[in-house]
């Protein structure tokens, strides 16, 4: 859904420019076209609307007096939109329900009644509009998700991406074994069959897969068949499609593959067995991969989805991410919800911070990564994990632009509160943090609202009141 | 300030019966008198405030006409105020900033800096304003402040938490070594001096100590020669004030303590040689004590603030919570703000859960904490830790009525949405969840959002615009 006219986004911009460095320009300009596309991006613009007229090399849209002015508001600044390179869509009412168990009971306890449940259509419709309601809120522009087993359910999450404007990978989860009876493929045809349907299905109301996307979807090792698994590796020789599924994210789930695949050798050797392993698929946790697991990852391109808040709730253990990120290996962040606790990925961007410093208490400082190296994760490195790099994660003439909105709140506020008053959005702010500072109090307090404005390839998708003030 | 009249808090109540079980009751009611002590507490109590009215035996009150009915929002509930046990007022401009910092060269690239500024005391007004009213809105009805060493900035917070009606424990802050030249005691007798002031300060103003009260505040050996640690443990006998500081954070601060104090044989027995290790003290951290300072711990009956944010954040270790408790220590929580990165104690009570997890992952299951235990240290754990057991962190009898009214939303609330509408809280309701869920619910997502009013002693200390609706 195209927006009407041409729009030019006026005022401090930050995106990743490497790794472990943060861009940040105080007087920027980001002209988008209509198609959503970034067609100019001005540093030192001067500042206001009328020199950004003036200036820009955005000719055409002119000409014809189609353009739209979207200035941040002060002390603000635009930032790439987050991507959540894997979510459960169908757990969001779990959130935060996990209570002291770990993965195996976690899935029997939690996971599988709820997820059975998606037959009841208006069920699912109520659950998937909060979810990604929610997740947009939270300024997550790109998900990766998984549903359940059904296909009217998971062709319904694939419209509501699409009619509320959120990119979205929609994968219909395939199971045959080690689920409960009620919950799992008939037989692997029909389970495939099934999973060819849903892909039919999203293509057909998004052809171009400009928002929404079809991903093959193994649970994980442990309840699929390797009759199942090869069937859905030959699914995405034929569809081209992206996959996902779980890898070594706890040593019981670990010793239950070796028991269940004793002839592969290893847990990443069940996937590439079944032709799975390649630059498409998206291998969520890889906690304890040993380090042949790891040579064979890079050796197929394989991206890896960090889950840190998971990872902690479930005591699955920490995931060595520079280790991963030194080898070559592509790494962004996901919620995991419901395994992890939250939806938000900012809150991952503090997660990953903490768990890599829970590794260094263990493994030594060079494990630490800084919050500018998770902001990388949340933007470039997840628009690297779902192919997207040339489209999403930063803003750069040719990329779409998605992006969001972040504002703290002014300083004088503080002043004029009364007796009661706390400000109402989380970070307070007085008036004399640098530019650092700023970024820093959102990174480690701030939350959804801090996020005004949330767009997608230009498309305004959310917005907070404070936005229209 | 007494209230003018008795209130009912009529509806749900939940609060810690153990350390590892809450109280839940939906239908309860707990009637405060005009001074803030509660005076019965229903359950069963039949709904509604007419049945409250014929079957409350709170007579008194009612000849007279002067009650007031507090009825909780429809799936809320009243639950005890935090007690924050460790948190720096004069750092909280600084939350959210630490960088790459562990505890030595944080002290001096963040803090020292900041908290030289309180000789001005516009500034000190702005932050200590702040830090109250911010703490509240977090359900903070008890705080164990550190100021800064100066005297009249120190009187300043003092002021401020009696005015806005927070209870307070209040340190000037002793040094007299290894702080910069420009932030430190001239000499003992004028720091020990200067400590004396304020605390004659602070009980001028509220001679019963019922809101504020003094608290003797070496920051932490390192800073303090041994002269001015024997000088502080005088002034505590002379004074009989509770008495806070900082142990075994981390290992080079550890170090230092052994190489500064080397006849003490352990960070502990530094302040047990200056009189100061017995049940008034509150030491903060204790992440990397031994056997040996634990026992002694355990005999002088000194409580522990466990301060979990902080210590991932600064890399300092992860407090062995279980085993501290079992021994027989009482352990709060402390969101050590600005080492600790949020002002919440709802996130440490997260937090806590978080380290015990990662401790676990090292030490095995019996180090996991559950939210129950979590929560039983930011109410009742707390109160132990200061000396308030018999007066706060639940609701019996005789307790004052420091409490919070959370809220998570309505269920009905999610039909009604339009395309950008999340939810203004940040916990999505969908109407099935049982009152376990509810709560889980609040701990690992909810926020000061879900906070809709504090009490303290009766008097309603902050409130949300949702309060009135």
């Amino acid at each position: 859904m195209a927006t009407t006219s041409c729009t030019v986004y006026i005022g401090s911009f930050v995106h990743c420019r490497s790794v472990t460095e943060l861009e940040i320009e105080n007087d920027g300009a980001i002209g988008v076209d209509k198609s959503g596309v970034i067609r100019f991006v001005l540093r030192g613009a001067g500042g206001n609307a009328e020199n950004i007229k003036k200036t820009l090399e955005f000719k055409e849209a002119f000409e014809h007096g189609h353009v739209e002015f979207v200035i941040v508001k002060k002390g603000g600044w635009f930032f790439p939109g987050f991507i959540d390179t894997h979510i459960h869509a169908s757990q969001y009412p779990n959130t935060g329900l996990f209570g002291k168990t770990t993965l195996l009971d976690w899935l029997n306890t939690y996971t599988f009644p709820l997820e059975s449940s998606f037959s009841d259509l208006d069920k699912a419709r109520k659950i998937y509009s909060r979810a990604v309601a929610r997740t947009l809120a939270h300024g997550t522009t790109t998900a990766s998700y998984y549903t359940t087993f059904h296909v009217p359910a998971t062709n319904l999450l694939a419209d509501i991406c699409l009619a509320k404007g959120q990119r979205a990978f929609v994968g219909r989860v395939c199971m045959d074994q080690l689920s409960p009876e009620y919950y799992r493929d008939e037989s692997i045809e029909i389970g495939t069959e099934n999973s060819r349907k849903c892909i039919d299905y999203v293509r057909s109301i998004d052809p171009a897969g400009e928002i929404v996307q079809p991903i093959i979807t193994p649970r994980f090792a442990p309840s699929c068949s390797k009759g199942c698994l090869a069937a859905l590796g030959k699914l995405q020789k034929e569809t081209d499609a992206y996959c996902q599924t779980h890898i070594s994210e706890n040593k019981p789930e670990i010793e239950l593959v070796q028991q269940l695949f004793p002839e592969s050798g290893s847990y990443a050797n069940v996937y590439e067995e079944a032709g799975l392993l390649n630059e498409k698929m998206i291998l969520a946790h890889a906690v304890h991969l040993t380090p042949m697991e790891k040579e064979l990852i890079v050796r197929r391109k394989a991206k890896v989805s960090h889950c840190p808040a998971s990872n902690t709730a479930l005591t699955s253990g920490c995931c060595p991410v520079r280790d991963l990120i030194e080898r070559g290996i592509d790494v962004g962040l996901g919620t995991d919800v419901s395994g992890g606790f939250s939806p938000s990925i900012l809150e991952m961007v503090r997660q990953t911070v903490w768990v890599s410093r829970h590794l260094a208490m263990t493994d030594g400082d060079q494990a630490k990564l800084t919050h500018e190296e998770a902001l990388y994760l949340a933007t470039r490195g997840g628009a690297k994990v779902v192919g997207m790099q040339d489209k999403v994660g930063g803003f750069e003439v040719g990329k779409h632009f998605d992006a969001q909105m972040i504002w703290l709140g002014d300083a004088e506020d503080i002043e004029g509160c009364d007796e009661f008053a706390a400000r109402e959005g989380p970070v307070d702010i007085f008036g004399w943090e640098n530019e650092e500072d700023r970024i820093a109090k959102w990174v480690y307090n701030g939350d959804d609202r801090n996020t005004l404005a949330v767009w997608v390839k230009g498309r305004l998708v959310h917005r907070r009141k404070e936005y229209d003030c």
